[in-house]
């Protein structure tokens, strides 16, 4: 057991945490041992706390493990599938295909959040809906096709596919896995009627919990089964109407008075679970927990069926509506979100390549801009790895996001830019690229010191910061340096430093390059 | 609320199960209220038990609703997804690809049943194993593809894709919701290593129930979060290891050491989770409980994967070991399986046609297979209904089915073989089937009574057997016979069964009308 800011860590959870080589594929992250591998008598021998980094050495095995010290505190992220975090709010979010299409991010957050999101101006072109779902995400198909028309049909096996109104629910509860998300694009809605509703299941389960706490155990603890047959299907699925996580915590809500099947159960708990289920859909069916709104042509519902009910009121069978849908899933939608998020940083690095990075020179006949790309560039000409590409293309960029700027250290003060690049970098990046950055001043100093004729090579400015960074290094400095992991690469990025400073070269741009950081953003 | 052999059966229950036109939707059988719907003190005001049927009215709205009593007495399905009715049984279920192909019965059963399948012989073709997929459900498409390749990779992101053992596991356990089912097809096994292995997860968690009850708890409560990320993905799911039903029984086992992430909890809540994981994980890997085989070129392996885990051994990277994968959906299984049940029934009808039915020529000139099929391409031809094309081909299934034969009617007792066969018939199809071959004897002599020239058109035998089957309907017997729901349909299936007696006729087969039987099937 180890403590840590008051917090008791036990040993097995510690090593659980171990991210060594042994532990943990270094190419995957995955874990390598299983928890039967681990002495049943595992205990904390020993430990260091520097205050950033945590030293564990364990017994029996005398295993050696090191964390990050901010990650083993780390609170629990929220089960983003719970009713944790979630916003009651029945406000539309609104986005545009042309925003949507240039950037995900707010619209898939809604969904996430809300429950919905409304994208609007998507091209009414036929199957469109399966491009939209594929942005963010795989196609569920099912019985219904991978798309679903929904259409006055002549001879329907569901009503979906009539005039008729439909009450809130939510699709397919017969199914098991359920589809998580559902897209609905309108192509056509010149009937009278067929308007749209959604209610938020969440907040209805959430109002009985607290109205009656009874109802609410009643229906987490039944399952509902729920059917669906047609001559070449039979689906069938045994679930809850408010399903719970481990923990209580709300997670799913089927609700569908077309296709539940009435329970099995005795007497009582049977009037006990009817009583529940009107109050339930008594909630659900409160105006002021349902949105109505009308769906136009171009218009793209896309919303949680895990969570969300939708309803249309009835509409003349004559009149053109014509709506096209598709089912997918929620766990694509959260990583499509996390990898947008973990991209994010990527914005800030083109913002800087476009703005301070453009107009700073630094004593070169190139912006530091320019400088960088051309670094990149020779290093994607020398086949350079990925890590050691984008090492080059950031390498300066210490210049302008520590308190001490590239213009200060051109006039005598040592910035120390490569040490707050690569610390600044290191939010996003993994080693392999920071620690090359955090070198690349060191490997200058190398140089000078290894390689007499060096030192000619270089510009006047690097001859003047030399001095304001040390100097060559000295004979013990050497030695230190070579046995560093990173020296080769740190040395092989400050040669294509050097040369990244002709005004007439041919380069790259950002974009040609932000590919190559997003392979080596860390996650 | 209404007593039925000792069962209490609540007013609301007994509503809910109400299958009239006003309550559920004809064409799709969808229930067409909802709970709202139904006044609050709702109460049964009257009730008649025939044996057979029981009707009810209700209070305080007079309406009417009539019930098969034995469906109202039903004991409910086990729900196939639990451990309900699971064998934990280890034994492979081999079925050849040829015998799959003809009948998916046998597998899909052992599939739900014991969580695997093992398809010999399957052609080993590239990415022939989304065909097998596709026979009995719809492939899941994840971040891997619609198929994965099981192969060493030169840089992998999952260990899958090396060379290493890999532990018995569940797979895509950082998906929610996480694939039901995957399959892995084995197109080259020439590796040193490389054997598959299996675990039932059920088995092991029911065994951990009986060993360390407190353990088994703690495993169900605790979410724990399995994640997966590479440069284009990031999946998280927070799930528990031992999933259970609103009802305590085991529903999903998610097992992943590569993948799972260290829990957060307090220290003592730690300490219990770790001490309860090792346990389970203890009794996955007990010899006993695994079974360990070679795939083989041409074997397919179909497994549940919210129960079993699979694991292979390591082997030589060098050597040549090739399996393409997939997933897809239990629910979908389940419906194939059912809808396979559902028409087996065909299969006896066909052995009637081709056994009894072949050889049985009841005083006419063809035998009961060719005048029955000769009456339904009569009804075909006419454009008649499926219903009615099923009814005239069944229409004498009663000479064989009930305890008086046909050759007794033609000794002179009549066998009532148009209420036999309906009755029959019954237990697969609906009225609009049943009834027309039920008043199909009815029909003559109710034709006999009002169109005087009928008479001439009988065969010898008809009018033979008229006699036996009470000779022309009374004006009273034709007054019911007309007004009853069926009548003009059995008048028309009469008229085909006339005419279907010529030995010149061409005719289809059985064959031919499987497909209108498999549409008009009850489901």
């Amino acid at each position: 057991m180890l403590y840590l800011d008051g917090h008791a860590l036990p040993a097995v959870w510690l090593r659980d945490h171990c991210g060594c080589p042994e532990c943990a594929d270094p190419r995957s992250g995955q874990k390598l041992f299983g928890v039967t591998d681990l002495p049943a008598d595992l205990a904390v021998a020993d430990s260091h706390d520097d205050g950033t980094t945590v030293t564990v050495t364990f017994a029996p095995d005398g295993h050696v493990s090191t964390y990050a010290r901010d990650r083993l505190l780390a609170p629990p992220a929220p089960d983003d599938r719970t009713e944790d975090g979630k916003e009651f709010d029945l406000r539309i979010t609104e986005v545009a295909w042309a925003d949507f299409q240039a950037d995900r991010t707010a619209a898939l957050d809604a969904l996430m959040l809300r429950g919905f999101v409304l994208l609007r101006d998507v091209p009414t072109a036929d199957r469109k809906v399966l491009d939209v779902a594929r942005g963010f995400g795989y196609v569920r198909e099912t019985n219904y096709g991978t798309l679903f028309e929904v259409r006055v049909e002549e001879n329907p096996h569901n009503l979906a596919f009539t005039g008729l109104a439909i009450a809130p629910h939510t699709d397919n509860p017969y199914r098991d896995p359920v589809p998580t998300v559902q897209l609905l694009h309108c192509l056509v809605n010149g009937s009278t009627g067929g308007d749209s509703g959604l209610v938020d299941g969440f907040a209805a389960a959430a109002l009985l919990r607290t109205e009656d706490p009874a109802a609410f155990s009643v229906l987490a603890g039944t399952p509902v089964t729920f059917r669906y047959a047609d001559p070449d299907t039979e689906l069938t699925a045994s679930r809850p109407l408010i399903g719970l996580d481990p923990r209580g915590r709300i997670r799913e809500v089927r609700f569908n008075n077309r296709s539940a099947r009435p329970p099995r159960a005795p007497h009582d708990e049977l009037v006990a679970f009817y009583a529940a289920y009107r109050a339930f859909a008594a909630i659900l069916a409160r105006p002021a927990g349902r949105l109505d709104f009308r769906l136009v042509p171009g218009d793209c519902l896309v919303f949680d069926n895990t969570r969300m009910l939708h309803a249309r009121t009835a509409f003349t069978e004559s009149g053109a509506r014509h709506l096209q849908g598709c089912y997918a899933d929620l766990d694509a939608v959260a990583s499509d979100l996390a990898v947008l998020r973990r991209r994010a940083p990527l914005d800030t690095l083109a913002d800087l390549f476009a703005g301070a990075g453009a107009a700073d020179y630094l004593g070169e006949a190139v912006t530091q801009a320019v400088h960088m790309i051309q670094a990149a560039t020779l290093a994607e000409a020398a086949g350079a790895s990925d890590a050691l590409i984008a090492a080059a293309l950031l390498h300066d960029v210490g210049h302008f996001t520590g308190e001490v700027s590239g213009a200060d250290l051109m006039a005598g003060t040592d910035n120390r830019h490569s040490h707050t690049g690569a610390d600044w970098l290191a939010r996003w990046f993994p080693p392999a690229v920071t620690e090359p950055v955090r070198l690349h001043v060191a490997a200058k100093r190398y140089l000078c010191a290894v390689q007499p004729e060096y030192l000619g090579r270089l510009s006047e400015a690097s001859v003047y910061t030399l001095g304001v960074q040390g100097g060559p290094m000295s004979a013990g400095e050497v030695a230190e340096f070579e046995a560093g992991p990173h020296a080769m690469a740190a040395v092989a990025l400050r040669r294509w430093d050097d040369e990244a400073k002709d005004p007439e070269a041919l380069t790259r741009d950002f974009a040609h390059f932000r590919p190559v950081l997003e392979r080596v953003l860390r996650y």
